[in-house]
C-alpha cells in the first residue's frame, strides 16, 4: 500500500550553519549542475538506482524517478557565519574547487552573503570569528536566528525550508540537566546557561518553525531529550550526526565485511592528514575529543566485541587526526588493521585513501537536505533512523544500538522508500528460482 | 513455517581433489580444534551470529546453534593428489603453519594418504604429477574414482561424504557439445573427449554417487548443463566456484561501499605476488586466464556500468598475478582505486592486503562442506546461489545475473537459514521504533 | 689547476628525436622559466649548490655560478617526430601540464615544428608513425638527418648544438658485427643493414658533426663500438643511457642505503601504471624487454651478490610495468623490498610514488644538454661516466662494472667538477676537526 | 701512511645500561652467532666490505678482515637494569626472538643477571623500576657504578671494556650550567643535583675509567661540555646519540636522494606505531620531546633550507608516535612525502615500513662496541664523528653542522679506516678511466 506523500512543488530552501569549505562546495556543485557543467556524482538521491519486485523483472529506476524529491533547480541557499565573506570568495579561500570552475558560477556564489553566525568562542576556541551575533543570552540569539529564517523565506520566495548544519565541530560536553526537557531548555536559554551550544541553537530555532534540522558535525546539538521533544512536538523529522566521509566512511564498508567472515581483530589504527579549517579546529584537544568519541564508538558497535569475545575481544582501536597544512584540503588517510584467521594466524589490510573532504561531504548535504525535506513531506518526524547511511555516529531511538554497517543503513534506506511507496521489502531469498527446496516445502 | 530437515548424525567424510596448502591447512586446522589446540576462526558456519526477530528481543545466536551441522569431531577427510606425501608431509612442505603446531597432530595428519589422483597434464603444463591413475578413457578415470569414494566411506564408516575441489586452476576452456547434456558427456568419457577436465570426472563422480560438490577453483567443472542436470536427476547440491579470499574477497567488500555512495570510478588496479604451487601454476598464461575470468566480471557485476554509464562506463579494470618465491603462501596484494566525486574530482584508494593464502581458504573449506551437507539433508538440490558469499564466481539459474556484493551475498545467505527454520526474514526497516509515518499510516 | 674550458657564448641548440610527452615539457619547461614564470626545480644544474673546501670555509656556490654552463636564455630547440604536431599541441595532446600554463607560452611552442623523423616501425610496432621520411638505405637517412642539423644550426644561429633522444624505447637487440667497427657500421648504413636502429642514425649523424650525443631511453644506440669509435674520432662527449626517473631512481637511491647496513635482501618486487605513449610502447614484450634490462641490472650491480652471498645470493628481483589509461603521464609505482636483519628476521619496505614521468624527465634533458655541451668545451670526448647519476644504465669504459649508487654517481659529478675547476677533492674524513690522531699521528 | 693501532687481544666486555629488547635481542644475536646458528646481518663491521684502491684493482675485503677489531667469541657482556630479571628472562618477556632460538642458548643468556640500576623516576615516569640503587647523592650513585664496573672487568677478566647506553630515553632537558664544566658536574654529583640525569651517571664512570662510551637513546648524556672534557682528559673516545634504526634511518637514505635531485619539498609527515617498553616510555609526552627534537633535526640538516629557499623554504615536517600494543615489538611507520618538480608540479612518495625496533638496533650495538673499542686501541679520544653513520643525532666538534646524509657518514667511516691504514682515501673521480680530458690536461 502507498504511502500518502506530499508533493515537492515550489522552491526549497537550504539553510547552513557554517559556509566554510563543505557549504561553498556544496553550493558551487549545485549551482553548476544547474548549468550543466557537472554531474551530482556522490549523491544517491540523484544519481543511485534501487531495485524493485524480483531480479527478472529488471526494475531498478533511479531513485529520483522513484521518489518525490525536490528538484536541484527548485534549490536556494543560505547560511550564517563567522566570517563575513561571501560565497564565492569562500570558496576560493577554501582552495576546494579549480578558479576555472568558479569563476563560471561567480555570479550566483557572490549573491549568497552569510548572516552573522551566534557563535560563543568557547565552544571552538581556534576561529576568532568577527561576524557575529551581539547577545545578552541565548534565548536572544535563537529569537534573531527565528528572525533570519523568517526573513530568509519571505525574500526567496521558499515553499519549504530545510537546515543542515555545515559548521565546525564543538568542544566534547556532555547533556547535563539543561538538556533534560524542553522546558529546562527554555529556561535555559533565558538563564544564558552555558552548556547550551550554539549549534542547539540553530536547531532549537529550526524546529520551533517546523523546519527539519540535520547535523553534520559530531556536536551534541539534537541528541538530548529536549529537542527530540521539541522535534515530536512539531512533528520535524530531525537527523544525525557527523558526515559519514572518509575514514570513517571506509571503516564501516570494511569492518562489516571483515566481521561477515568471522575474521578475528587485534587491533585497528587510523591516522589522517588534513590541512584545511577543520584540521587547524581539530588541533585542538578539546574539540578532537568529539571528534573521536564520533568515530570511536563506530568499531566497536559493528564487531560486537561482548558477543565475540575471541574475535573481538581484545581489540585495539586507536585514530588520531594531524593538522598538516601542505594539503590543504585534501586529507589523506592511514589504516592499518591487524586481523587473524584460520588457527590464529595473523595478516594485515593497510588502506590509503587519498580524498578530498569537501567533495565527500557535499553530496551528503545535498541528500540530507533532499530527503529531509521527503520525510517532512511524507509525515514522518522526529528522529529519522533511515539516514544512518549518511553519519558517523546515528541517532536512534533510547534503547537501540546505533547499526554503523554501512550495508545495513543502505538496505534499511531503500527498504524505507519502498515500503513507503508500497513495493514489496527486499529480502535477497531469492530461492523461488532454484528447485528443490520451495517446491517441495 | 519450519522446513523438514534431518539430523546431523554419524561421521562426515570430506573428499578433497587436491591435498595441497590449501587441503592439508583446513585438514591440520580442524585436528587442533579437535584436540582444543586452535578456535575455527574465519569460519562463519561456526564461530558467525545470526539475529533473529526485531533488535529489541535480542536473539542472536551462533549459526551452529541455529541449524543442525555437522559436529566437527565427526569429519574425516580424504583426498587425491598428483603428489604421494601424506597430509603430514605435504603442510611441511607447503610451508604454511609453524612446524610447532603441526608437530601436535601429526599422527592425525600423517594417516591421511592420498589416493592416485585423475589428472590430464594439458589441463596444467606447470605440474608434474607422478602419483596418477592410470587409464584409457575417462570412462575408466570416472569409475576407478566411484571406486574410491566407495571404499573411503566403507572404510572410515562415513553416514554421509561431501566433496569440495581444493586442487590446481586448469587451463581455460569453454563449454562445448560434449558439456551441453548428460547423455552427450557420458557418451564423452566413454570417446575419451580431451574436452573433458579432470575437475569435471571428480564432480562427475560425486553427483552419480549423490555427494554434494563444491568448487573452490575457477575451473568450468560443473558449471557446464550436463552436471547440472545431472545434479538434478540425484538430487543433490552443488556449488561454485573459486574459493573467495584475499584480493577479491576485499573487492566485493568494496566495491559494494563505493557504488553505495554513487562515487564514480575511473580504473581498478590489481595486482599481487604469491610464492607457493598455485603461483607457480598461474605463471602459465592459459591457466592464469581461467583466474582472470573469475576474477574480473566481480566489478561489472556490482558496478553495473550500463545502468550507471556516467558513473562507470569508462572503468578500466586490470588484474595481475605475479610468481615471487620470497613470499611462499603469504600471497600479498596492492589494489589502486582511481574514483571521482562531486562535480568530477578525483580521489584514490589503495589497498595493501598481506594475508594468507590457504588460511583464508581454509574456513572456507569447512563452511562449503558443513553448509552443502545442510542443504542435502535439507532436501535441497542443483545450484545453491546462497553459498555464493563463498565464491568469486558463484553459479546461478540460467538468465539471472550473479550477485557478487558480499553483503547481498550474506542477507541471501542468512535469510535462506531464517527461511527454513521457520524465522522472519529481515529486511532492516525498522519504522516501528519510531512514532510518525506508522502510527498515522 | 684549473682545466682550460671555452666560454659559454652565443646560442646552444638542443635538438631531440622524439617531440612527445618529456621533450614538450622540458621545452615549455624552459620557456616558461625565460619567462620568469617558473623554476628549474629538479635542475640540479640550475638549482644545485656544490660545496668547496672544509666545511668551516662555507663555500657553497651553486652549480651554475661555478662553471660555465649555458644561460637558459641562449638554448633553442628542435627535433624530429612520426607525428607532425607542433610542441604546442603536441603538449596539449600529452596531458601532462595545465592549459592555464600552456596558454602563457604558446607562441613558443608553436614556433617549434618538428622535421619528418628516420623511423623503421620493426623498432617500435606499437607507433603508427606518419611523419616520417623516405629512404632507400640507412645511408639516405643518416644523411638527410646531417643536412637537417646544418640546417637547424643555420637558421637558428646557433653557436654549438648537442642533442638528446627522447623518443621511444626501441626494440630488444644486442650489438652484431655491424656495430663492433666504424667501418663495418658505415657498410651497414649503406646496405640497409636492418640492425640498424633509427635511435643510431642519428646519433651518427650527431657525432660525425661533433655533436655531443646523450641518450634518455633504454635503447642500444651508442652502447656499441662502432660510434663510441666515432665520438673518439671526432672529440666528441656521449652520456648514455635511459633517463633516471620515477621507480630506478628511488632504486638506486635506497639499495644503495639498505647495502651500506649490510641488511640482506630475499626479494624485490617492483611493479607501475602508467598510461601515457609510453605506457603504450612499452605494453608490446619486445620493446618492454629494452626497458626491463635497462631496469634490472641496477640491483645487482649494487649490492653485488657475489661478493656478498650470505646477504643477497638469494636475491629474487621482478619488474613489471602495466598499461593504465586512466593515469596519462601519471605513473605511480609499487615497490616492495624483502629484507632481513639480525638473525635472519624479516623486515619489509614498501614505497608507493605517485611520480609523473615527464616532470621527473625534462630537468635530467636540460642537465644532459648543459653538461655536455660543457664537457665538450673542457675538451672531454667519448663516454662521459660522471653522467652516471642522470641514467638508469651508465655507459663505462669497457670492463669497468657500471656504478649505479645515485650517491656514488653525485659523488663522481661534483669532484668531477672540482677537478676541472681545480678545488680540492671532498673525501669527508674531517679528521682534523677533532684531536687525537690527527696531532698523535 | 699506516697508523699505529694496538692489537685486539683478550676479552673485549660490553655493558649496558639497559637489559631490556635492544640490549637483549644483542647478546643473544652474538651468543647464537658464536655458537655458529646465525649471521651478524646487519653488521657493517662484520659483513660490509670495504673497496680499496682503484675499481680496476678488485680489493674489496671485508672491514673485519680489513682492520683489527675484537673477535666475537672474544666478547662478553654485562648490564643494569631497573627489573631483575637475567637476559633469559627479559627476551622471553620482550617478545621479540623465536622461543625456538632462545633456547637454543638459555645457558648463556640466564647467566648474565643485570646489577641493580641507578635509577631515577622523574626521568622516566612511565617505568617502575624495583631493581635500582638505594643513594644520598649522585655522586654515591657514580662511585657505585664505578664500582659494579671494575668488579665486572675482574670477574669477566676482560682486557678492555666499553659501554653502550641501551636504557629507555629520559625526559627532555638542556644542558645547565651544572654541565659546562667537569668541576661543575662533580661538585653538582656530590650537592645531588636533579638536573645530572642517570645517564649522566654511567657516562662519568665510564669515562673516568677510561672506558668508551657510545650513546644509543636521544638522551643528552654525554653532549655537554663537562664530559666532553672528561673523555678528553681520560683519552676516551665517545659517540652519541640515538641508535639510527626504522624511519630516520629511512629519512637519511631518502632524504639526500631527493635533494641530491634538487627535487623540492613541502612537508614529510611521520608517523609510526610500536607496543613495546619503549613506546610506552614514549607515550609519556616529556620522553617523546626528547626523541621528537632527535628526529626532528635530520631534514633541516640535509636539506639546508636557509640555502635552497625554494625548494625547501615551506617545508612542513612533523613526527608522531604511537602507543600501540597490538604489534610489540614489531614497529612499523608510514612516511608521507610531498615534493614537487619541474614547474611546481607535485608528486607524493609513501614509504611503508614493517621493521623491527631492535632488530634494526642490535647490530649497530654491535659495531659501535667494536668501533670504539678500534678507537680506544687506534689513540683516538673525544667526539667520534665517523660513527655518525649509526646515530640519529651525531654529536660534532662545536661549530659544525651535523652530518645527516648517511651516504655521507658513510664515507666518512670508510675514509677514516683508509686513512688509519695507510690506503688512499676514494673520491669516485675515475677521470683516468677515459682518454681526453686527463691525457690533454
Amino acid at each position: 500500500m502507498k504511502h500518502q506523500i506530499k508533493e515537492a512543488k515550489g522552491k526549497l530552501g537550504v539553510l547552513m550553519p557554517g559556509l566554510g569549505a563543505v557549504a561553498t562546495t556544496f553550493i558551487a556543485g549545485v549551482e553548476s549542475i544547474k548549468k550543466g557543467l557537472s554531474k551530482p556524482i556522490g549523491s544517491v538521491a540523484q544519481m543511485g538506482h534501487i531495485r524493485l519486485g524480483k531480479r527478472t523483472e529488471n526494475r531498478n529506476p533511479l531513485i529520483k524517478d522513484f521518489v518525490s524529491l525536490a528538484n536541484l533547480n527548485d534549490l536556494v541557499f543560505g547560511g550564517w557565519d563567522v566570517y563575513e565573506d561571501n560565497v564565492y570568495t569562500a570558496a576560493v579561500k577554501a582552495e576546494v574547487l579549480d578558479r576555472f570552475m568558479l569563476e563560471a558560477i561567480k555570479p550566483e556564489l557572490e549573491s549568497i552573503v552569510p548572516m552573522k553566525a551566534a557563535f560563543d568562542k568557547n565552544f571552538v576556541k581556534n576561529l576568532d570569528g568577527t561576524h557575529v551575533k551581539d547577545f545578552k543570552t541565548r534565548y536572544d540569539l535563537a529569537q534573531a536566528v527565528i528572525e533570519d529564517i523568517k526573513n530568509f523565506q519571505k525574500e526567496k520566495g521558499c515553499d519549504r525550508v530545510v537546515m543542515v548544519w555545515c559548521g565546525s565541530t564543538e568542544i566534547y560536553h556532555e547533556a547535563a540537566d539543561v538538556h533534560q526537557s524542553l522546558a529546562a531548555f527554555e529556561q535555559g536559554l533565558k538563564d544564558n546557561d552555558p552548556r547550551i551550544a550554539p549549534s542547539m541553537i540553530y536547531a532549537y530555532a529550526a524546529l520551533t518553525l517546523g523546519i527539519p534540522f540535520a547535523n553534520g558535525a559530531p556536536n551534541l546539538t539534537c541528541d538530548i531529550p529536549a529537542l527530540v521533544e521539541l522535534s515530536k512536538k512539531t512533528k520535524t523529522p530531525i537527523a544525525g550526526k557527523d558526515f559519514k566521509t572518509g575514514q570513517t566512511l571506509m571503516k564501516t564498508i570494511l569492518a562489516p565485511g571483515l566481521q561477515a567472515r568471522a575474521l578475528g581483530m587485534e587491533g585497528w589504527f587510523s591516522t589522517n592528514i588534513l590541512g584545511n579549517r577543520d584540521g587547524w579546529v581539530l588541533d585542538d584537544p578539546d574539540n578532537f575529543k568529539t571528534k573521536e568519541v564520533s568515530k570511536l564508538g563506530v568499531l566497536e558497535d559493528i564487531l560486537m566485541p561482548e558477543e565475540n569475545p575471541e574475535l573481538y575481544g581484545d581489540m585495539y582501536h586507536k585514530i588520531r587526526i594531524n593538522y598538516y597544512p601542505p594539503r590543504k584540503d585534501n586529507k589523506e588517510s592511514w589504516d592499518n588493521i591487524d586481523i587473524f584467521g584460520w588457527m590464529g594466524y595473523k595478516m594485515q589490510i593497510k588502506v590509503n585513501f587519498l580524498c578530498r573532504d569537501s567533495i565527500l561531504a557535499a553530496p551528503i548535504v545535498l541528500d540530507l537536505a533532499l530527503f529531509i525535506d521527503f520525510a517532512k513531506r511524507a509525515g514522518m518526524s522526529g528522529i529519522q533512523e533511515w539516514l544512518s547511511f549518511y553519519l558517523k555516529s546515528p541517532q536512534t531511538a533510547p534503547g537501540l544500538r546505533p547499526e554503523h554497517d554501512i550495508f545495513k543503513q543502505l538496505i534499511k534506506l531503500q527498504n524505507t522508500l519502498r515500503y513507503l511507496m508500497g513495493e514489496d521489502l527486499i529480502t535477497h531469498l531469492g530461492l523461488d528460482y532454484y528447485e528443490g527446496i520451495l517446491n517441495e516445502g
